[in-house]
This record gives C-alpha cells, sequence and structure tokens, in this order.
C-alpha cells in the first residue's frame, strides 16, 4: 500500500511512489561527501581523473557499497561498472548513472550525483521493500570527462558500439600511457567482479546530472525534464597570412592573419547575435597565434568554432554563413583561410514516453516539496545518455548548477535539490522496472 | 687630389669622394660572409645572440680585425665594442656602426652590416691615405635585439644614459642569467682593451642599416635616407568575463572576453584602415586567451596593441579612439576592460644638417653606380641611433631588404646594394669627421 503524499500526481505508480518517498536526503548527502573524498581538495574540489590509482580506489568504495545494499557487480570490456539489483525476471535491466571521473580540478557533482543517486534509489527501493520486475542497474561509465584521455564518453559509446573500442585503447595521456594499458590494469584488479557484455539489452536508461547552466537556477525550479540534447558542431579555422615587422611594414602591403581572423570572428558573432533567440550558441574558445609576438604582424592564426543548437535548421544557417564569410574575407586579402569540420552531433531527442514517466516522477516530488512544477530544458552538454539513445529509450533528469558553473571545486547545488532528484529518479527507475 | 668620377655632385667634398671610391665591393661582402660564420646556420641565417659564447667569438673576430686596421679598441661597462681610427686632433669623434647581436634566428645583415661596414669605410680611408680632423670610431653596440635580455638597445641607450645600466643588469635571461653576470664575464674577457666611459662625448653618428621593410624594393631605389624613427606606443588589452560551459550557456547571460575582445579589435582595425594614408601601422601581435579551450567561454583575453606614425598627432586621435572604443564595448557587456600602456617613444627625427650630409654620400654613390638617387624614408623599427639621437647629431642609412624580409634567415639585400650602402657611409662619416 503506498502512502500518499500531498501533491500526488493522477496516474501515479504506488510502487513508484513509495520508492520514492522511501529516499533519504541526509544520507544521500552524505554519499556525495563520502565518494568526494576521493581526489577531494582542500578548495573543496574534487581530482579524479579516470584510472588514476584515486579513480581505482574510488570505484572500489563504490562496489563494496553495492555489494552492501545487496547488489552483484559487473565490469565490462571498457571498465565500466554495473551495480544491479536483481528483477523478479530476468529481464533486460533499467540502467541508471553517469560517472564519476572528473575534470583535472572538478567538482563534488559533475557525473558522481548521478551514480551516488543511483546506488540512494535502490537503498530506497530496499528500505520500501520494493521488488520489480526488471533488475535495476547502476552504471559508473568510464572517462566521461575525456580529460586524461581523448575522447570523452568513451565508455557508454563503446558500450553502445563495441567497435570504438580498439581506436579508444590507443588514445595516449599527456605522460604517454595508453588507455589500453590503464584500462587492462583496472580489469586485472577488478577479477572478483562478473563480466559484462559490451552492447547488452538495456531496457531504458536515465541520466540524472547537474545543469551545469543557468537556466533552471534563473527560473527558480529545482528540476528539469530534459528533452533533447543539443546538436553540436565543432571547425577549426586556420589563416596564414605572412608575419613581418609591425614597425617597418605598411598597411597596405600586410597579410595579417589576426586582421582577418578578426574580421571573419565578427561576422560570426553577429551572426549568433541574430540566431541567439533561436538557440544559437556560439563559442570561438581557442586561439593560437604566431608568432605571438608584441611586434610581429601575426602570420597564422587558428581558433576554434563551437556552436550547438537543439534546431538543426539553424545550424545549417550558421554553416552557410561561415563559409560565405569566410569566402569574403578571403577575397579581402592575400592570405589563405582554410575551414576544418572536425566534429559533428546531431540532436538527440529523447522519446516522449520516456519524457512521460521522468515528468511525472519531478512533478510528484516537487509537488511534494512545495517546489514549482518541472521545467523542460535542453542539454547544452554530451552526457553518457547521448550515446545510450542509440541504443535503448533514454532520458535525463537536471537538478540545478548554482550560478551555472561547473568543471570547477565552486560546483554547487542546493543538498535539497540534490534531494528532489534523486526522489525523481527513484519514481521514474521504478516505474520502469515494473514494466 | 680627388678623382671626379662621373656623377660627382656639386660642394662634393674631396677626401669624402676619394674615400667613398676606396670602398671595396669585394672585401666588403667578404666581410659580411666572415662575420655569418659566428653563428651561421645551414639554413643561412645566423643564430648569435648576444654575450653568448658566439658572441663573444665574433667580437674577438672584429677586435683582431680592427687591430690589424690600426684600430685601438675600447670598451665601455655596458659591453659595448669601439674601435678607433684615430684623428689629427684629439676631439670628440665620429661615431658609426650598429650591433652584432641577432635574434634567436636571423639573418647576416640587420646590425653586422652597419658593423662591418664601418670597419671597411676604415679600410677605405686607409687606402685612401686620408686622415682625418677628427676620429673615427667603429661601434658594436651589446644586446640590440632584446631576444636574450629585455629590452632591446641596451647598449646604445645605456652608454647615452648611464643611469639605465643598473635595471639592465637585473634583466635575467631563459636560463635565468642576469645581464650583469653575463656582462661581468665579457669584461672580464676584455682586459686587454682600453676602457671607455659611458656618455663620453661623441660628434655625430651615423648608422647604415638594412631597411627590414618593403618601400626602397618596391621604388627601385637602392638608398635611402632615413629622416626620423617612427614614433611607437604600446598598450595591453586585458578583458576579464567569465569562463563557462559553451553548451549549457545562453548567448544572453554569456560575459565572453573573446567576443567583446573581438569587438573591439574590430573598431581598432577599422580607425587604422582610415589611417593608413597618414601613415598609421598597428598590430595587435600577441593574444593570450584563457583557458583556451575549444568547449569553454573564454573568461580571460589579452592582447597587445604596437601603433606606430611618424605624425604624432595621429597616434593622439588613435589613442582616443581606442579608449572610445573600449568604453563602448565596456558598456555592453558584464566583464571588465583593462588598458595599459607598455611604453612610448616618440618620433626621433633626423636634424637637417645631418640628413645633407647623407644626402650628398648617398647621392654620389648612386650617381657613380647609375642607379636612381636616394629616397627619404622613415624607420619603422627602432634602432641603436634612435638613443644616440639624444646625445648627438645622429642619422641613418637604409639599403632594401628583399621582399621586407628581416629577423629571418631569408633576410637579403642584393650585395652591390650593400657596397652603395658602405659608399654612402664611407662619404658621410669623412666629411663629418674633418669638420
Amino acid at each position: 500500500v503506498s502512502r500518499m503524499r500531498a501533491g500526488g500526481v493522477a496516474g501515479e505508480d504506488a510502487s513508484a511512489a513509495r520508492v520514492q518517498d522511501a529516499v533519504d536526503e541526509a544520507r544521500l548527502n552524505a554519499a556525495v561527501a563520502a565518494l568526494a573524498r576521493f581526489g577531494g581538495r582542500d578548495d573543496g574540489g574534487v581530482t579524479r581523473e579516470t584510472l588514476t590509482p584515486i579513480d581505482l580506489a574510488a570505484r572500489r568504495y563504490l562496489i563494496d557499497h553495492a555489494r552492501s545494499l545487496g547488489c552483484d557487480v559487473a565490469i565490462d570490456a571498457c571498465g565500466n561498472l554495473f551495480f544491479r539489483r536483481a528483477g523478479q525476471a530476468d529481464l533486460p535491466p533499467v540502467l541508471t548513472g553517469s560517472h564519476i571521473d572528473t575534470q583535472p580540478v572538478g567538482g563534488k557533482l559533475d557525473g558522481a550525483y548521478g551514480v551516488v543517486a543511483g546506488l540512494e534509489v535502490i537503498h530506497a527501493l530496499n528500505d520500501a521493500g520494493v521488488e520489480t520486475r526488471r533488475p535495476i542497474e547502476v552504471v559508473a561509465w568510464t572517462n566521461e570527462e575525456g580529460a586524461r584521455f581523448a575522447p570523452g564518453a568513451m565508455g557508454s559509446s563503446a558500450f553502445v558500439e563495441p567497435a570504438r573500442l580498439a581506436t579508444y585503447r590507443e588514445s595516449r595521456d599527456a605522460e604517454g600511457i595508453v588507455f589500453g594499458a590503464a584500462l587492462d590494469a583496472a580489469l586485472a584488479a577488478s577479477a572478483d567482479l562478473n563480466r559484462r557484455a559490451l552492447r547488452s539489452p538495456v531496457e531504458a536508461c536515465i541520466e540524472l546530472h547537474i545543469e551545469q547552466g543557468p537556466v533552471l537556477e534563473a527560473a527558480g525550479v529545482p528540476l528539469g525534464v530534459v528533452t533533447a540534447i543539443q546538436s553540436v558542431r565543432w571547425f577549426t579555422v586556420a589563416l596564414t597570412g605572412t608575419a613581418a615587422h609591425a614597425g617597418t611594414t605598411p598597411m597596405e602591403v600586410r597579410s595579417d592573419a589576426m586582421h582577418a581572423a578578426v574580421s571573419l570572428a565578427h561576422r560570426l558573432y553577429a551572426f549568433a547575435a541574430g540566431a541567439a533567440q533561436r538557440g544559437l550558441r556560439l563559442t570561438l574558445g581557442r586561439w593560437r597565434v604566431a608568432p605571438n609576438s608584441i611586434n610581429t604582424i601575426p602570420g597564422k592564426v587558428d581558433f576554434t568554432i563551437d556552436v550547438r543548437c537543439v534546431d538543426e535548421s539553424v545550424l545549417d544557417e550558421f554553416e552557410r554563413a561561415l563559409r560565405t564569410s569566410i569566402a569574403d574575407v578571403d577575397g579581402g586579402w592575400a592570405g589563405a583561410i582554410e575551414l576544418e569540420k572536425t566534429f559533428s552531433r546531431a540532436t538527440t531527442p529523447f522519446p516522449a514516453p520516456m519524457l512521460e514517466v521522468i515528468e511525472r516522477g519531478c512533478a510528484r516530488a516537487a509537488a511534494a516539496a512545495g517546489a514549482p512544477p518541472p521545467l523542460q530544458v535542453t542539454s547544452g552538454a554530451f552526457h553518457d545518455a547521448m550515446y545510450l539513445a542509440d541504443l535503448c529509450p533514454t532520458a535525463m533528469i537536471f537538478v540545478p548548477s548554482r550560478a551555472g558553473i561547473s568543471h570547477n571545486p565552486a560546483e554547487y547545488t542546493d543538498p535539497h535539490e540534490l534531494y528532489l532528484g534523486a526522489q525523481a529518479l527513484a519514481y521514474a527507475v521504478t516505474e520502469l522496472a515494473n514494466r
């Protein structure tokens, strides 16, 4: 019999509601703090790059914790950890979780929160005495950040598309260690775990994560239903002019790569200002200037373009404007401009039935806390869920990030909001596991 | 009795003409090549940074060479070398010369040509059997390039204003060696030389140098009478916004330091385009972007401004436009912009009587070679002559730089043009030394 609480919503799942109500705010936040001690910094941040000794220690801590909750633990060929609470039937599991690796200097929550909250859901299932039809698994994906080994999201993308792993194994960190070697060492230290096949069947996947942006905070809303992950396209623009003496070279004979780069960048920012209302986000983040000397005309400049939008047609428009702008600037000087598209990923929409489950979980948790109902938001950042969406019905829940700050020791979410996020997750996972 | 040659000019000095005619093209070019062997590179360039073992070896070679020409050699407290051909009277000397240190990767001519040509003038004086009323000294100034120890032109500026030396002695190279220590070692190895006081009297100074710009070559003229060294002002603009995630941060809440920097730079380039006809030269040469990551909004950007013009009023106008542009851009975003003026040097005009002497020497050398008459040009680069102009009547002669290239192994001037430059120098130095 479910305890009906104020704010119970129409059509709610009684078991799911019981599990949601069994989530423990103090226990959840203690568990966040406990994991943050692995790689914890004096400034409040966390340094826990993937497959480092501190990451391996944190993994072992989670394994022990999950076993204490009655979970079986498995690991796959990419080092992803699966903490499994058995179901009544041996069906493909409902998966939740995120990653526990951090940026070189990160916060306590990015990734870690989703894993810890998943284990709290298992604790709540146990406390509520709820058995589910399907197994529930909490996953900790390997190397989401891509800080030590590029690219990011190795674990989730290799799980979904195992052919990627061979390439990933060759990726080298700053000290020359290949990912394959670090991975094999981690696997050798995990001989006590079950082995899980890559791309093994998954019924559905939910990732709970901090927003890493300012939208929920600005709206004063504790829970976000993520409808999609934005499309992103990356480019590098390389301008080659002629380095020459700043004093002796008249303006009319210069081939100044920075002058051309500024003309181009100015046009791109102008386009972005016009398209911001339609959700376009433009970042010219990395610049390299040579010879980069105060009294030498820049001979070479390259800069990166990161452009995102949920609406692919706006990105298509941007890309046309980019090519036109390059042609215009290129026609006006003696140098050369090269454009390279280095990455693109289409918008990842999450399916409506998944959004409905999450909406129910979020709405019930918010109502019980007297908080505003959940907001539909899009994710500007990549997440492991982006890859899982290629394998199974997937969705995400966001909680606010104070001042939108992430990848930073100052990363912070109100503990009560962390609790509401775990409650929403508990509801959604339980409902899905009973299908 | 002077040998009058075709193209002899009205009012010419008979002794000066004889010395000019005694300059030896083959000998001069062999001497350029001989000095270039000290630090010579396979790519045709020269690496001879100040007070390195290779620079000290080159100095010793010049000392021996000058002594073979009958010169006394002196050194001052900043390591400047003076090769002295005695005059009939013990009066302040006429000084010529330049520097022999190079950029980390430089050419054979920047600086070295002026020193070698000065010694060729002494050779020509000897061959012509001309005694002058005043002594003639060839100088090799220490550390003009400023590549190993900052700032540049240490030797000439300390000679003119000895109080600078104490600060210079603290300047540290990339390996942590202070200039004072390198200098003391060089002085200890020069115990056989006379000592010269800093700021000892000089009658007049002429520096012969490659143009390091494209003007003479474009005009097809082998000799330039330098009327002035451009005024220069250096600034650093530092923009501080907020680093944030490229994907999660909507355009309207960004404080993007690169966006602001591009807006500002775009305005500055537009101003420069309008003022180019009045001789303004604008270079935004050094850029630093933080965190300089493809998917992070730049939180901090700084860039340098090098702006030059012979006309100070144009620079004043630029500086007003700069401050107005900063105020405009600063008003349109949430970040902050700081402007620092890091260096300024007013235009150095060379006095008309000096220009007349040089004009005579250049005109006679050009006429004898059937070349176009000299062109009046301005120097866009700094030179030791800029500081000497504060002490005594000073002027400069330029020869062309192929494609305007300097600070590069590809630096090149036609050997015949090098010869004409040395001829012009011989004339001017002799005429001045007989006053």
